[in-house]
C-alpha cells in the first residue's frame, strides 16, 4: 500500500469507488478504462484519475484499472481489510435494525453486543446478538476487543453513555444519536444525522417548488 | 420570510441551527448572543453573525437573537411549516425502524404507508401504518397526496422501485439503498448511504491508529 498524504476529500470519494468497484466485480468486469468508470459513476475521467493516481501504479494507458487490485487497494485504505468488533448503544428500533442488517458484516464490521436499559430488551436476542444492560458495559468491555460503539441512544441519555465508553478506552463513535458529541480529539466520531438529512430535503423541495 | 438567496454551505448548516435553538427553547431561553451560541455549537461568532444575516433583520447589537423568531424563520426555510407526506419503500428493518421513530412527525413529516413485496409482511401494520404491496402503489398515489417517498428496499429492487414513483409524480427521495439513483433532474435526492458513512469511520479509524 502506498503511503502517500491523501487529501480528506479524495478520501470521502473512497467509499463510492468502493462501491462501485464491488459492482463491477460481481459483473465479472476484470478491468476498467477511466472513461468507462465516469459514464457510471458521472464523475469526469480526470477526476477518476486524479484520485485514483493517489494508489500508485495502474490505470496504464490502453488498459484501464485493474478492477480487483483497485478494489482491495481502496479496501486495505478504507481499513476493511480488518474486523471491527462494534457493540450498539440502544436496543431500540434503530439499534435492532442495524443489528439485523447483515451487510455490514460482510464488509467485516460485527456487531457483538447490543445494550439498553429497557428491562423489557435485556436478555433478549436480535439476530442471535445479546441485549445487555447498560450497566454491563464495563465487564463487557473488559472481556471483549471493541472498536467502535454505535450511539442509538435517546438525545438524553447519548452524551453520558458516549463518555463512558470513551472512559473506557473506545476511540471510535458512529452516532446516530441527534446531537452533537463533545468528545477528547483522539475520539473519532461519525454522524448520522437523519432529521438533519430530511430538512436538507425538505428544503430542497422548497426550493425546487418556487424555482 | 426574507426572499435573499442563501448559499448552500449556509443551507447544509441550518438543521444544526434548528436543533440548537430548539434546544434553547426547551431550557426556557428567549435570547441569546452570537457568542453565547458560538460556544455550544463550537463556530465561530462571526460565522453565527455571517449565516443569521442571510434572514434578516434580527440579532441587534446589546440584545442578541431572539430565539424562537430565529427558529421559526429557520423552520420556514426548511419547509418545516408544513406538513410532508411520506411513503416508505421497503417494510424491512429499516423501513420498519422509521415508521416506528416518531420524532419525525413532530417535524410535520407523516408516513401514511409502507410498501414491500414480502407476502408475510402485507396488510400488517407498523404503529398504525399500513403495508401495501408494492403492486398497490400506482392506486395508493392517485387517491393520497405524497411529497417524500422513501426507499429503503435492496439495491437490486431499489432503482426500478425510485423509477416507478417518479413516473407517478413522486418529485422527492430520501435514499438509503445502497447505490446512487439516475432520476430526472426536477427530482430531489437525499442520500443516507450508511455503509459509506460505516467506512469513513473505519478509514479514520485506521489514520488515528498511524498517526
Amino acid at each position: 500500500m502506498v503511503q502517500k498524504k491523501i487529501s480528506q476529500a479524495v478520501i470521502r470519494r473512497l467509499p463510492r469507488y468502493y462501491r462501485y468497484l464491488r459492482d463491477l466485480l460481481d459483473e465479472g468486469v476484470e478491468r476498467i478504462s477511466s472513461n468507462e468508470l465516469s459514464i457510471r459513476m458521472k464523475v469526469t475521467a480526470s477526476q477518476i484519475r486524479q484520485d485514483l493516481n493517489n494508489f500508485g501504479g495502474f490505470g496504464q494507458q490502453g488498459y484501464g484499472y485493474n478492477v480487483q487490485f483497485l478494489y482491495d487497494e481502496i479496501g486495505k485504505i478504507l481499513g476493511l481489510d480488518t474486523h471491527h468488533n462494534i457493540i450498539v448503544l440502544g436496543a431500540g428500533n434503530m439499534g435492532q435494525a442495524l443489528a439485523k442488517y447483515v451487510n455490514f458484516e460482510k464488509r467485516g464490521f460485527i456487531i457483538i453486543g447490543l445494550f439498553d436499559v429497557n428491562p423489557e430488551l435485556i436478555g433478549k436476542e436480535v439476530r442471535r446478538i445479546h441485549i445487555y444492560h447498560m450497566d454491563e458495559i464495563e465487564e463487557f468491555l473488559k472481556s471483549h476487543q471493541v472498536d467502535i460503539a454505535v450511539l442509538t441512544l435517546p438525545k438524553g441519555q447519548a452524551e453520558t453513555a458516549a463518555d463512558q465508553v470513551v472512559r473506557l478506552g473506545i476511540h471510535a463513535i458512529w452516532n446516530f444519536a441527534h446531537l452533537d458529541l463533545a468528545l477528547p480529539k483522539d475520539v473519532v466520531v461519525e454522524n448520522v444525522h437523519l432529521s438533519d438529512s430530511l430538512m436538507q430535503l425538505s428544503y430542497n423541495i422548497v426550493k425546487n417548488k418556487t424555482q
